[in-house]
């Protein structure tokens, strides 16, 4: 089959339309339609597929289990010099992602570094649209989120941490940021679920089975319980990112979140922590030339990893963005279809 | 043999006084010998053999090789409301450290979340004894350095990082920090060494020959690069570390600090980035219940670790320092021997 007769061809305007058509179809206020609409844009846009078009699916899922508000409005409050708090009231994270952004910006200005707590949110998203937001204000961003308590500790045997991701972006005067998104996990725990769809088997150190033991089975996995990447080194990040973005700023760890979920199969609900910082209030003499001096620093060390062959982090989303803006995307005529299916 | 015919017991307070005596031999400052006695100390009470009185013998070469100023005085800056820096002046990390604390502690608390630069420093300790210090105050430490580019990126073949320590440490209310201190390096150095020393074969995934080859030949190894723990997430974390403790901070990259060093093999000179969080001024309600519960959520965090059987970070650091502070610590008597003849 040719390529026109399996995927359609959508511009990036006619993704966002469809995106928000179809949230505000499903009972969401305009603000948060819209936030929503833009991420899933931006996921598309860079072929981040499970964050395109496919997240919609997973949004209307996430709104059916009646645990999420459509309509909450975010709520700011000052904290401390160096904090902004944004209550999400239940609704999705993006929204109060944006609600705090300009506070959280404003105080790394003036402190030199801030941080941003996010209560009560439900979460789907990667965190890469959000330290691009942080990045492209110039300043250095940092996130990070539980999620369910599906991964196993270092040398344990059941689901203790969430997927945990961490994200970082390092603003590039001329060009894009450098920047990374991963999961503490192993894997995504959606690529086990396509192995165990396909009945295919996995490497066995993604996952444990329900005795602990170390699983190249799928489905014995997704009863078990996910490894960390990179072992008790992953292991301890994974724990650091409960504490920080769980018990630090008032919100659920992992194993709460799951038990708040009670099986209705919502995204996961809890708190997200955002660090900036701004470069230029940093340096060893505090003036221009030495912000200048560390953007040229930067650029050495990007230019000694690309030069020996090895690629900077998201250098293939970057690429399909460039893709994208210049040809829309593609996406497979079912998919397509399903979306639609949402707007009846 | 017998363990008194292979060791010497030392107490604690012997340990301290032979490292300062050692170190003021060497022509330290009173205020350095003591900032290093202490950590070296603290390191052999703990087990970590490298960083006990072992580093007295690293210590005295990198000051013989006259790139270290051993009676530099840090000079401390209100950079912002936000982030202190302390100048080293060529001496060596911990007496700029201490310097420091001080006014990053209280500037963490005043605003929440603060950082402290360190410029200009060589450094040979771990960062644990640094990040504990923060958590003795209740307050959430982080820490990381660069070093010497003896680590490539994942699919380089060349060095580009160092082996990148990241340290992490949570106060905790009754008892011991939640403390981890890993380098982002698949392994220390000093392991490579060992093994080449004694011609045993490493792992494949610790290091790359100098065609860029994974190899299980130390010396092979030692020729080539190292590599990073945890794949492409790893090598991002090491990106990480040169960038906010490099570029952000006017300091060496770790390609710079070993140029600067030029061969004469001195401990690493370059910046640290510490960061000191407030957990009273976070929490959703920003009041005392709050923090309690924070409290409350990592401790059932760590009891679902422990429960299961998986080890918290340092936990045998922890159960060596019991044993020392109950009995001494024994030391090999031919690196005592060693030791002793630095004070000739």
């Amino acid at each position: 089959m040719t390529d026109s007769e399996t995927h359609v061809v959508l511009t990036l305007d006619e993704v966002f339309s469809l995106a928000r058509n179809v949230l505000l179809h499903h009972g969401m206020s305009e603000a948060h339609a819209v936030a929503i609409a833009r991420v899933i844009t931006q996921g598309q846009r860079d072929e981040c597929h499970s964050h395109g078009i496919y997240r919609l699916l997973v949004c209307v899922r996430s709104l059916k289990s009646g645990k999420v508000d459509a309509r909450a409005t975010p709520t700011l409050r000052d904290v401390a010099p160096g904090v902004v708090n944004v209550d999400a009231h239940y609704g999705f994270s993006l929204l109060a992602f944006e609600t705090g952004l300009p506070a959280l910006i404003k105080k790394a200005r003036g402190q030199g570094i801030a941080a941003m707590t996010i209560n009560r949110c439900f979460h789907f998203s990667a965190l890469w649209p959000e330290v691009e937001m942080i990045a492209a204000e110039g300043l250095v961003g940092l996130a990070m989120n539980p999620s369910h308590s599906w991964v196993a500790p270092a040398g344990g045997t059941r689901g203790v941490f969430g997927t945990n991701p961490l994200a970082f972006a390092w603003p590039r005067a001329n060009g894009l940021p450098f920047v990374f998104d991963f999961a503490t996990s192993a894997i995504a725990r959606g690529d086990i679920e396509l192995h165990a769809r396909e009945g295919k088997a996995i490497p066995s150190h993604w996952a444990l089975d329900r005795e602990g033991r170390p699983t190249t089975d799928a489905r014995a996995a997704l009863e078990g319980a996910m490894q960390t990447f990179g072992g008790h080194k992953g292991s301890a990040l994974a724990a650091m990112i409960e504490l920080l973005a769980g018990a630090l700023i008032g919100d659920l760890t992992s194993m709460e979140s799951q038990a708040f979920d009670a099986g209705a199969g919502a995204s996961p609900c809890h708190g997200e922590l955002v660090i900036a910082i701004d470069p230029h209030r940093f340096g060893s003499e505090g003036n221009p030339a030495s912000y200048e001096a560390g953007q040229a620093r930067a650029e050495a060390l990007f230019a000694a990893m690309t030069g020996q062959g090895a690629r900077l982090p998201s250098q293939r989303r970057f690429e399909a963005r460039a893709r994208s803006e210049r040809n829309g995307v593609r996406v497979p005529k079912a998919l397509y279809a399903d979306v639609l299916k949402l707007l009846d």
